[in-house]
């Protein structure tokens, strides 16, 4: 259908990459015209993604060309490294595209957090107000329109999802809150080195960054605004024993220690409660392990009562709703077609 | 030789009967002249545990029989679920015996406890005050003039031996800590279940026991004693994707915000600093990967100045310093031997 | 849509039954209305796959009734353990409806064989014959007007398709093959066992009725069709550290010791060359891991002339091409309908 | 003691040379004085095996130096990729040390099978024949008297070891012998690589150099002898879901049709009766899994009487008596002292 929208991926050959272009291959709506990879430039996209064979034509690895771009699409995913969407990006905007752009480049509001987190002074401010942060849970309205998206990382959406409801509500301590976060292994993206070498990487129970994560800036960014007050928020990563998968434990306290599980459950329930991609859980706790393929959330709520306090849980498929599914997802509210197009997907269990 | 004490092992067929019946079979002062099993009384040792043939002799199970512990053992190993060494031990112990129990049945010294955590009434509330909670990191001097062990759950040496310093150097707010535990599938023992079956246990994030692990009771009642005061513990597990292995993460927060890394680190340098089996780990964060087949537990802290707050960790073997490591570690003491006495093992790397 | 086929699921409950569920929430041609299960009769089918909530409505496991298949049915899969769809899958003939049995009670057809390999007299000799083995690479038309259709084992699915295109050009020995399978956990099905207990069942290599698997008979049946003559096959399956996946590694001798690897593998590319679910591998060798989550043999081959031998290889994810995809590509042939419904999704990658 | 033969190891940085280190550190007759790492050298041993920390002293790891080797040592262990002791080791054995090589540069008899396998031209043939290839299981007595030792591939010491007892019997058919070997991911030693990269390494059944793998040379070589007449054998080794752990399946043909399994099997308890690290496996069939931290090799034996064909059993740890285990053993042989020693560790489980 000549009614299909243009999409390029720039950095196509790791693994969300790799993830985009087995989702969009499914997509009833867009066509990928652009796949571009530096190393792999020429080859076919089968050649690294061997297991797309059948599903993505003939299609080669381009080199990366502003030009290519420009001519052959009407939108583009940027799945790059910190530092490479900031300068590029603000090249596809000037010509009309839309970006959705899965790195940290326009994720935080204020440009000297960039500085702090990640080293570099951001060469176009201006736009950090203008991108919008891509949860579609808590920027839907303003993705509608939005040109530029900064689709957020997977911990972070595993931390904010296990957290808004309480945090809207009111109903926890904005100053003593720990996220445990425990991800797979291709969270790490498709580069080998030793921390990632399998005799070294399987069994492991691996603390990493625990002094203070770069989620961290874009988690308390949205938290404040969803408290209207500050929020401080510990985050301590963990590699465990997964390819797939990202979950967040949020230890909390409650400002009410009368408060139930059943209770904060229906604060869960109601927030959530129209939500296409989130499942709340009762009766047992989330697991990634059971989203696995897929772009749902699932969320639960457990609560000590003798110490009001509480473990707040979501759990997602870093690549799907921590990355590449919830980079479709906002690339569907953005061309305002149904939100779950070419995401429909039940997980896959066993895996 | 005459001179080696005679030992015996009630609930032997299990994870950590097979693991205290390895490392017995090494240890140059004793020897194991009891195991017994209710469900595989008459068979050989090596039926259950095939990989000890060659190790064990032609020992065989035997069913549960105190004449038959008294007439063969001098020191008894209680490796039961909660609930039987209860009634058993104190006959053990009527009769000289010493007994080093596994099960929690001792660790409590508050009677109304058990009926809070484990719902029972506790039968020999008089004992409780004589046991001695095998940590030897908090107890070694008692432990030397011990009748009864009460050796730590696995869960609960993770978060003490993580907390431990920090508590006692007053370094932390005892009313705001979270213990995050993940531990590999060995620690939910050998009986079969659906949670157990390895299409559904392999690569999880699993939390359970999420509002109220029983652990929790004797790690408050340990730091208690440590800080002189009230401490509150909030812990939660949750399985992931290794057979063995515990870590703990302890989110906390510093009394004085000013404290750094290197003066944090210093402390548990000092506290741990002659323990044989405890490792102070710098560069890299403590995994369990790193310890397994060994008695060993990897400490190391992570500070966030930005927030005044720090992860503690500890790691361990569950089956080793977590259960039957430990209980040999606490064996030595009360035997007045070299404490690391057919424990001196290194890990294995890599596994 | 009135239009959609009515298809029953006998033993809904297990993983194979799961994996049909997946399937046909998916599928646009047909729908669901009975899904049986002994055990969890009157409870949603979300309670046991909950990974399917959103996308199996309301729908509920009854108890078996063969009242029921008959009033709400148009076809019926048969997920059943060996001995249960020999009586109950000719009533459901004699009522007109379609059956698909993944059991092995109508797979071979010498009734004999059921008393060496099953230990059963076979109830229905006469439908042996009128029942169409299930693998579309092999009896294509004969599916098309099949009113039975007996789906293949996992592993003589895959030992199958790494033979076929060698045995069918007379290119092998046929006294001389061996068939190494490793499969995942998954394909031990649903019910924990101490050798699926995780700590048992992580990291093994494990082989498995050694001396006969009951496999073999459907294997040497079809070859025998294929080849024109007696073929003997030696298999033997390993439990390997996956949940998904088997591999067919066939150790053969080549008749022509002059025959090259690119020969060996035109041949096979040739037979296969339109199948829509076979893939020819080049360049690496077959891997299960990369056709996880989709209906996709790959297929490959490897000559060592030295020896005048040949590895050839097929992999399969055990519950897709090894059982409920594969079902779904006979049900399409069956219906009439193009063989890609419903199944057309690439694998999972990294999974 | 004074009487501690003084040992270095070339090549320590490695897995292998971590497992030297680690069993030669609980070594009663041995101590480590040299253990040489070009990448490493001035760095303490534990900067690289922290694992190994309180274990190894103060050591660190030297630059390759034959002059040190020749002032330090009495004995080396070369752990060295192929082509490196081919050169280095002549020059130790002229100045009177004893050689236990762990590199394939001293297997081989023929020098010409160098060139077909190794792609070099052996620079020291009259030293072939002086080396003992080190399995004990078939040279034990030339071990005794042996200044070289060449210790064999890991999966070569699983596929003789498989073979031996029905090779020597003549029971079976030499021209049609298949050797399908599954294998953990520290046999690709401790670089980092794509292969080996954990999100792409997890859970695999990846066949590999399936056309002809080197170890094939040794194997016939020794099978030969043992035969007195020519072997031949086609090897496939698979990655499969593990760390450690090797397990040769060897599938073969019996010359005797009526031979049953108790037979076969009474051949190899006979073989291996008197076998230190050999154990007879009955009941169940020998698995890596539970060998796992020892240097035994667990054997065992299937028939099938109907094709007259068995399958052929030995499950070793790679990294123990595939590799360090079993040079450790040579060196006890060669020093004249219990070959036990230092070995004589129960496997550990589960893990």
């Amino acid at each position: 259908m000549s009614a299909k929208r243009r999409v390029g991926i720039v950095g196509a050959s790791g693994y969300t990459g790799g993830e985009l272009l087995r989702l969009l291959a499914l997509h009833p709506e867009v066509e990928v015209t652009v796949a571009t990879s530096r190393e792999y430039a020429g080859q076919p996209i089968t050649s690294v993604h061997f297991h797309l064979r059948g599903f993505v034509g003939n299609l080669k690895f381009s080199p990366l060309s502003i030009d290519l771009l420009l001519e052959k699409c009407d939108l583009v995913f940027m799945s790059t490294p910190a530092g490479v969407s900031k300068d590029l990006t603000p090249k596809l905007l000037e010509h009309g595209l839309s970006v959705i752009d899965l790195s940290p480049d326009f994720r935080l509001k204020d440009p000297r957090q960039y500085e702090v987190w990640y080293e570099f002074e951001h060469p176009a401010p201006d736009l950090l107000e203008k991108a919008v942060y891509g949860l579609p849970e808590l920027h839907r309205e303003e993705l509608r329109s939005a040109k530029l998206v900064a689709n957020p990382g997977c911990n972070a959406t595993a931390a904010l999802l296990s957290l808004i409801p309480a945090v809207e509500a009111g109903a926890i301590d904005p100053e003593h809150i720990a996220v445990d976060v425990k991800v797979g292994s291709s969270e790490a993206g498709m580069k080998p080195s030793i921390g990632t070498h399998h005799p070294e990487r399987a069994n492991v129970m691996r603390p990493y960054e625990a002094s203070g994560h770069r989620h961290v800036a874009e988690v308390e960014q949205e938290l404040r605004r969803v408290a209207g007050k500050e929020v401080r928020v510990a985050l301590v990563p963990h590699a465990v024993g997964a390819v797939r998968g990202a979950l967040a434990t949020s230890h909390v306290w409650l400002t009410d220690g009368s408060l139930d599980e059943l209770a904060l459950w229906r604060t869960y329930a109601k927030r959530y409660g129209n939500e296409p991609f989130v499942r709340i859980v009762r009766g047992r706790y989330p697991d990634p392990k059971y989203v696995i393929g897929s772009n749902f959330t699932d969320v639960g709520v457990a609560v000590e009562q003798r110490l009001g306090r509480a473990a707040l849980f979501a759990a997602i498929d870093n690549l799907m709703k921590g990355a590449a599914g919830q980079a479709v997802q906002c690339m569907n509210i953005v061309l305002g077609i149904d939100e779950r197009t070419g995401l429909n997907y039940p997980p896959l269990r066993p895996v």
